[in-house]
């Protein structure tokens, strides 16, 4: 049965973690320790199994028979939904860990919140990203401390890091009327319960990497109707480059 | 206790394992289908496990105190020991699947043959590659039989792969005198012993996929002694450049 509001906001999630995966896998063996390397594989699998299940939800939900490899590789840029903090480009090894904090510290009570939704096939998939995410942020928070409280270099370069994707985390609570109709229906997860334990969790990590956290009211989004940033279109290009040229792989 | 010939050996596997990881790397998040980025990373993840494994036996038999991230990370072009085939660039999806065809059939026996090693490490690591590998084996051969037995251009495009790649394939059964002491010390699997495995692999899963056995004399060769293709510098520098720039990520 078609429920329009789901698929949103299924594709929503689904596209988070999609283009999340997209651009770990930049770092595939090219990462500085091997150890490092299979960590971030292994972070980048667990986003993209998360984003084929809820790329296959959405599919369901809208109910016009797209699945899990339409919705990836067949929408133009307008129609990606995911938050411009996923999209932004690594940077260096300290800023990928940045964001990869910020990201882990939403999705964590995100993936909690979801398990007890209303919707069973949201609650299910819900229940094994919860542990998916909680080693994501483990991972992410032993780095942020690492590199905040090692060298002055490392310091300055993760504090630049986090000063650069800062902003960008806060669209990750947004509230629209589609996120106030499915908090109603018990479905989604309300960004408003949300943000203060994301407060929590990165007030502490940063406290302990003897970061700053960052000073500025710029509050840049979008990602949820469509905008996004330069960035962005190269990312898309290269995801859909090849299942373009050659659907299906049947040439 | 320094063992300079297992350390060899070791490095040529690991180097194999190593090599063939970051090639299937450049495939993350930008295969055709979502499932097959899942199923690809996977297998890069198990060489990269087995690369780091092996490369961490080489260095305790060298006996000088180097780990495997100063195996990966600090040698150079001439110290890199791996087949040539693993190296290959990818090409399209065809050719990387029947390089992946004629690798797998190769480790497959190759492992069986190390879980008796008399070097109890190594045919520890065998025992846990040789159920990785054993499903590398039938991921390749599922997509060459359906893209060789599929439409023409799929089976064209699949056979010149094939062509491409099949060379290299006998370096892999090389023998030197390396290969024969360690033979003789029940530590190395015997060449002689899985080229006749690895021809009927080979030859039925062509077969079933109508695609043809190729007819050429040509066996490049060298890799086991550093020699490598143009190619091959690409891939290095991407490999190292971050650890060389950042050891130990602590800038």
């Amino acid at each position: 049965m078609s429920d329009p509001d789901v698929f949103q906001y299924c594709l929503r999630l689904g596209d988070d973690a999609l283009v999340l995966a997209q651009r770990l896998c930049e770092w595939a063996a090219r990462s500085p320790q091997l150890e490092e390397d299979v960590a971030l594989m292994n972070l980048a699998l667990d986003l993209l199994g998360q984003s084929r299940s809820l790329l296959t939800l959405a599919g369901e939900r809208e109910g016009a028979g797209r699945d899990e490899d339409d919705l990836a590789f067949l929408r133009d840029e307008p129609d990606f939904v995911n938050a411009q903090i996923v999209e932004l480009e690594n940077g260096d090894f300290g800023r990928t860990m940045a964001r990869q904090l910020l990201v882990s510290a939403y999705s964590l009570p995100l993936w909690e919140s979801l398990t007890t939704s209303s919707d069973a096939d949201l609650a299910g998939i819900a229940g094994k990203a919860v542990k998916e995410v909680a080693y994501h942020l483990d991972h992410a928070r032993s780095w942020v401390v690492r590199l905040g409280d090692g060298t002055a270099e490392s310091h300055r370069r993760m504090q630049q890091g986090l000063d650069e994707v800062w902003p960008y985390a806060f669209e990750l609570f947004e509230v629209d009327p589609l996120v106030t109709r499915l908090v109603e229906r018990g479905v989604a997860a309300d960004p408003a319960a949300l943000q203060p334990v994301w407060e929590k969790t990165v007030t502490e990590v940063l406290a302990e990497a003897t970061l700053t956290v960052p000073d500025t009211d710029w509050r840049p989004g979008g990602g949820r109707r469509g905008t996004h940033t330069e960035a962005f279109g190269y990312l898309l290009a290269e995801l859909q480059h090849l299942h373009r040229s050659h659907p299906g792989v049947t040439w």
